[in-house]
């Protein structure tokens, strides 16, 4: 066998979206592509053109919108159908206009699926692999091969899941993947049937994963171990029923226990910021205790690991959080936060010293509005208020708010209204104005716009290109609290804002208000004109 | 080495209360005990007597309250401080005054900790392991030892990790349960070590893992192959950092997958019902995607799947979901297509028959919505009135809507008003009502109860407990629409309903329509109150 480049296998676009409660626009996966290539996989999986309609777009708007820079974007699909020709199948045609570098191919290696559920003879569906393969790879593809159910197979016709894959390679696919499709096998098992298989065929094999033992990332080290040189896996081990296996974990594993660089290890490095963008994209969240970037993963609560971790954090935590991204917590104490907040500040261009009294505070400040479900994370406008609010003292403000008001109106003619109405004071002057919108942030914004630009014209740069809402039920401990991340683009930034309330209104309101007072605060152009707002008020 | 029982020891209400976010009442914990003890683990680690106060309570109490039916309780603590007398060690004494059967001892076992955490000499820790054992044996105790950090420890000195091994033996220590403290290590690593240390020392042996690198389950196998017959683990998985191994995972795999019965098979059949009781008392919920007890864990999804499990479930499930007290479910979403929505309807008890039209009307229904935004994966109720209508035809609608409208108000002394207002008609009488709120949703789902309970009293069992709000950003370049998911509570069954608007406002009037037509249909208690509308809408 020839030495060659581990191959790290991404199918979150694909197997991923098949988790319980995920749904993916084309843009939002053409977004989740870009992190993945991001963090270094070398093969993206983008969905299965022809199949569902949403991934022939995905692809189509693929060739021009997204430009990869390490990774191969693979098209997903079955071979032909039985008795068919594959020249003129039209689900293999489908697989061909994605155009895409790779082709994966779904085909079953166990007896009882060829019979049942593709109702076909064992010969057939070799032969509909054999064709399909080559077809492929004479058009110029890369092809792998999904082995389906290969273990549960093996186990009941060994000679047969070898010949699958005998026939797969002889074709031209130059890796196939052996599945674990129901997620039953546990490491010993795998091992045992991939070495034997590498043993038997000598083609290069890879693994593909699920976790309904609770063994998916160690079955996969396990074929890793056997001889297997290409992983499949998602991110945050999004899929159907237990999930597939987590991709950052086995990943992070390879790199850090094994030392095979499946990932370069500055790329490894983002693995925390990657995730939690991961996570906002799909809306599903990862789970706070995930191996390496939850948020819990280097927690430390107990009395016993915190006194000792002041000795040497090493006592307490089995490698470097830093490595992937992360950081080591106590959740006692909010020493954790300090250090991060400088970095932050620092990155905005504000030159704290290390451990200055301000940055203690915004560290408090932080902690005591995430614990209310504040996040930060993709609000750098309200997190530089906060901070200039504890290096400069509390800024003489552009404008204060004196009442606002929001209604919708579902007319008995059926269409809906939506009005906003807002009474700012600017040098103690009233404004008042109104505004139309597609839904209460819309309207809002809309009235603020007008109430304002006339005072501060680079108001007019600012625009308002999206908006998150998440329900934060018994997260906080308290009542149930809503999130809202307002997203603007202001020249050639983009930058969010975040406000929190039980109201999802209010919420809305405070993110507003906070991306209005940023642009006034970092880009005092308009002061001259704000210096003289009484006459212009009275109009 | 004798042949023994082998022995499933939980330490939820110990190590799993590291847990971040986990903080349990005496009460609490008592409740978790009997529901541990109803899932038939052998051992219950109730606490830290001496160093927890709200655990010496808690065995104080479990005296006279726990009556435990199958499993031993044990009590936690360290060995006897350095250089002291074990027999006026006041925590050893707390130890005996827990009056336990069991008390697990956690000792050192790894040189740098003694030297940094502890202090001491490597003699005065075997010293101690060995007077603290003997002083509990002698005092009538079952003794486990916890070896802390033995994996790591058995990396630097091998021969040290091993005395401490054996002098807790010799001393009449009954099992000596090696930890991976920091949950570094991987399933060869601990196999290997295990396979070791059983070889040299022939000292019955236990296994504690961490999930940090995401291996907890296939460690604690992997060291039971190696020979251990002792496993620790908590419920769920919960612990510090990534968690403990999951004791439901690692029981279902020793019984199902591996012959070994560490719970009865007839227990086992309850760890859904029992699962969730444990999540219902800590207020820490099991991860949806959890192997065999997880609500997702026997969810389907894909298309391919679907149509096979029609054929036989068992083509797409590693294990009869019954087995471990779950089930099978389907989900509906435009990947799944025709087989999804014809399994789904059937679960939902609609005979519909194989291929029907009324399936095929749906599924393209579905498909069309799901494109604009919709997501009927966890909306039960707005599927159900969709597939209703496929199977009988528009039905008759119990209430008509004129008009809606929501205002929210933030009044110049600052607090913040949400009113909505509701216009319908029951058998074309008019009906109008308003509702206040903490937000738009809840005030609308006021009006409409207040509107129609007076003629349809079985809404009273209604309750809104939930929602969520997803912006979808830029599909097929249309405007963004906003997708709002209301979950509800009605008599013991939970179900959602779905909307999709640019305003989200409006889309989650449609949610909570569906909600309120779901239940009119679907729970016709009140027609007959239904029938006379006119007179009480005068009111």
């Amino acid at each position: 066998m020839v030495e060659r480049r581990f191959q790290l296998y991404d199918t979150t676009l694909r197997d991923g979206t098949q988790q319980e409660g995920m749904v993916l626009t084309v843009e939002e996966k053409l977004a989740v592509a870009r992190q993945l290539d991001a963090y270094g996989v070398g093969f993206i999986e983008g969905g299965w053109p022809g199949a569902v309609p949403r991934d022939t777009e995905f692809f189509r708007r693929a060739r021009t919108e997204l430009n990869l820079r390490s990774a191969q974007l693979a098209a997903f699909g079955a071979t032909r159908r039985v008795g068919s020709l594959v020249s003129v199948d039209p689900q293999v045609r489908a697989l061909l206009d994605a155009e895409t570098p790779v082709v994966t191919l779904v085909a079953k290696s166990h007896p009882r699926h060829v019979d049942l559920a593709l109702r076909t003879t064992l010969a057939e569906n070799l032969a509909m692999i054999g064709s399909t393969v080559r077809h492929l790879v004479q058009a110029g593809r890369r092809v792998f091969l999904d082995a389906e159910h290969y273990f549960d197979g093996y186990r009941i016709n060994r000679e047969y899941a070898l010949e699958v894959v005998r026939i797969a390679a002889d074709a031209g696919a130059e890796t196939v993947v052996l599945c674990d499709t129901n997620g039953g096998s546990l490491p010993d098992e795998i091992e045992a049937v991939v070495a034997d298989t590498l043993a038997a065929t000598g083609v290069p094999l890879g693994i593909h994963c699920h976790d309904d033992t609770g063994c998916a990332v160690a079955n996969s080290l396990a074929a890793v171990a056997a001889g297997a040189d290409h992983v499949q896996g998602t991110a945050h081990g999004y899929g159907e029923r237990c999930g597939n296996a987590n991709l950052f974990t086995v990943a992070a594993n390879l790199v850090l226990k094994r030392g095979i660089e499946v990932v370069p290890v500055e790329k490894l490095r983002q693995a925390g910021a990657i995730g939690r963008a991961v996570a906002d994209l799909t809306g599903v969240p990862a789970h706070p205790a995930a191996p390496y970037v939850g948020s819990s993963a280097f927690a430390h609560k107990a009395g016993l690991h915190a006194s000792a971790l002041r000795i040497d954090p090493d006592l307490y935590q089995h490698t470097d959080p830093a490595l992937v991204g992360n950081e080591m917590r106590t959740l006692v104490s909010d020493l954790g936060g300090r250090s991060s907040i400088e970095l932050k500040a620092r990155a905005l261009g504000y030159p704290v010293a290390a451990g200055s009294d301000a940055v203690a505070r915004t560290a408090a400040r932080v902690k005591e509005l995430e614990h209310r479900g504040y996040a930060f994370e993709s609000a750098d406008a309200s997190f530089e208020l906060l901070l200039r609010e504890e290096l400069g003292g509390k800024p003489e403000l552009p404008f204060e708010v004196g009442s606002w008001r929001v209604s919708v109106d579902q007319l008995p003619e059926g269409q809906v209204r939506t009005e906003a109405g807002v009474r700012l004071y600017v040098g103690g002057v009233p404004l008042i104005a109104s505004g139309e919108g597609n839904g209460p942030v819309n309207a809002l914004d809309g009235a603020l716009h007008r109430a304002l630009e006339p005072f501060f014209p680079q108001l007019a740069g600012l625009e308002l290109v999206d908006y998150r809402v998440r329900v934060l039920t018994g997260e906080t401990g308290s009542a149930a609290a809503t999130r809202v991340l307002i997203s603007y683009r202001y020249g050639d930034r983009r930058w969010g804002a975040v406000g929190v309330d039980e109201n999802t209104v209010t919420a809305s309101w405070r993110a507003l208000l906070d991306a209005f007072y940023y642009v006034l605060l970092t880009e005092p152009t308009g002061e001259r004109q704000a210096a003289e707002p009484a006459v212009a008020a009275a109009s």
